[in-house]
């Protein structure tokens, strides 16, 4: 199989991240990497999630976030909900591109603890949600599996499960005649390996070959990049990443979750490799630095640290 | 192509950590983390090198370091040396395996820098070594081809220079009638990617397909794991590597300089896909925990961060 010429990134650094930092963060720092972001040359930028302020009170702001950034032509700026109130907070700002995603769990005991409902339930509601998007006039552009790779509370997720979920949310959207625009398996705990990888998307894929697929990958265990990569040799051409290894979850049961696969990361070994991603490499590791002084701690990203390879290039070139 | 069943690793996290501390390090902690790793299932250990203390003052207790560890009976420990008085310097301790290695580089400006020889005279040095070890009765085990991947001080290194310098690697051992055992081709300075890893491997296997080959890893800019995995794709099944990955290369040139790819971080990756590597992980988690508390501040593993799978899937299976 030859590789993508191209990927596309979701940037996911500011939900990811914010989301879960202990110390308060200003609003304003908030938007100064948002901002930052939008001029790197990414088209898509996932900026706050819409969820109860009592539980994750690094979100409580995400109106005010969104009211102050400066939005760049060309990029896209998205938020997170995972429910009714969610939606309708995201609507409100004006701002956003309101795309529903029809979102099921390889895991019922971590939905339960991170969503609070059954797999019936969360079904149910996928439904009620895609038919409301249609009544508003929005459209439904992904569905994602959560917990695809693992769980920390279930273990191994077999893979005919995850094919089994896919059809599901094949089956609502063809309800609704909705046509999916990629399907996103996502490794939510850090449980996947490059050959898992290749076997659940292998196996989405055989069953759903018309289906674009993406992945949401979890860098917890330092398999990010590896798995990315077995992505790629499958031929997958979208990822989530987060600047600098932001994030993690804060449902994920342990204190060591690492953030989503760190974007300059991936854009330098995709870079390196011949293939495009229409990101600023420069400026994404400069981003990636500001996230760190923000946070106020060091972040994984390992590019930021390594330094990229252009100046060392032009260097050995004179 | 299917994977390896097994993979053999070179524990080189004492030699590539200590030597580029700044702190000073105990021996005596030392030879603490050594004696923890004996007893991991690891058995090859490169404990020291044989260095000039005035450039690399980390390592002027090299020979106190290899009389103070317990040697673990399965565990072959030794030791890197650079010139004669480095080779004299570790058959005087009398407790290392000493094997010779043909090293070579893809860099002749890397190589002025961290050996100051040329090209040439590089050559020279490794006929006139291997002559001795065999006069002296000692096997010669590999070669090995510094800057295999990419240099800082001369950017690209042609996939042809490598093939040739395996040639010459294969030139000294035949005209000495010595089988190599393995040839290494190492990204000295984090310059590889999954692609060029088995664009390099892929090249020098067809000239040389005989020759076993292993990787030499360093993750300055984060791509050790997918390299590990490009490797192990490409049927490898040797592999250097540091514990909590310590190390990096104190004449590379600039200060981000990672250390090797991490032990444990490999190993969680090679048990989670299904191969073998004869060692302990949860007893490795510890000496990477070890290794942290030693060197005073955080290093880059992550699975010491993020926790094995065992304890999850035991709580998962109740």
């Amino acid at each position: 199989m030859t590789l993508p010429k191209r990927i596309q990134v979701c940037e996911e650094g500011p939900r990811e991240g914010f989301q879960i930092e202990k110390g308060p963060i200003s609003t304003a720092r908030k938007i100064e990497l948002i901002d930052a972001l939008s001029r790197t040359g990414l088209d898509h930028i996932q900026v706050v999630s819409f969820v109860d302020p009592r539980r994750v009170p690094g979100m409580a702001d995400a109106e005010d976030v969104v009211r102050g950034i400066t939005p760049e032509p060309g990029v896209v700026y998205t938020g997170l909900w995972l429910n009714d109130r969610g939606f309708e907070r995201a609507v409100a700002t004006g701002r956003l591109d309101i795309k529903g995603t029809i979102v099921l769990c390889g895991s019922e005991t971590f939905l339960k603890r991170n969503q609070n409902r059954t797999n019936a339930e969360q079904l149910a509601a996928q439904q009620v949600l895609v038919q409301r998007y249609r009544a508003q006039g929005y459209e439904i552009e992904r569905g994602t599996i959560m917990a695809a790779f693992g769980c920390n509370f279930e273990g191994e997720i077999p893979v005919a499960r995850i094919v089994d979920l896919a059809g599901q949310i094949h089956g609502i959207a063809d309800r609704q005649g909705v046509e999916l625009d990629h399907l996103s398996l996502a490794d939510t705990m850090g449980w996947a390996t490059p050959e898992s990888i290749k076997r659940v998307t292998g196996a989405v894929r055989e069953k759903f070959p018309a289906l674009e697929l993406a992945l949401h990958l979890h860098d917890t265990r330092g398999m990010g990049i590896a798995n990315a990569y077995a992505g790629i040799e499958m031929g997958i051409a979208r990822f989530d990443a987060a600047v600098a290894g932001l994030g993690g979850c804060p449902f994920a049961g342990h204190a060591g979750a690492a953030g989503n696969v760190c974007t300059e990361d991936l854009v330098f070994m995709c870079e390196e490799m011949g293939i495009e991603t229409g990101i600023n490499l420069e400026a994404l590791i400069e981003c990636a630095r500001l996230a760190e002084d923000i946070v106020g701690h060091p972040l994984p990203g390992s590019v930021m640290k390594g330094g990229s390879l252009r100046r060392l290039r032009a260097q050995a070139a004179r």
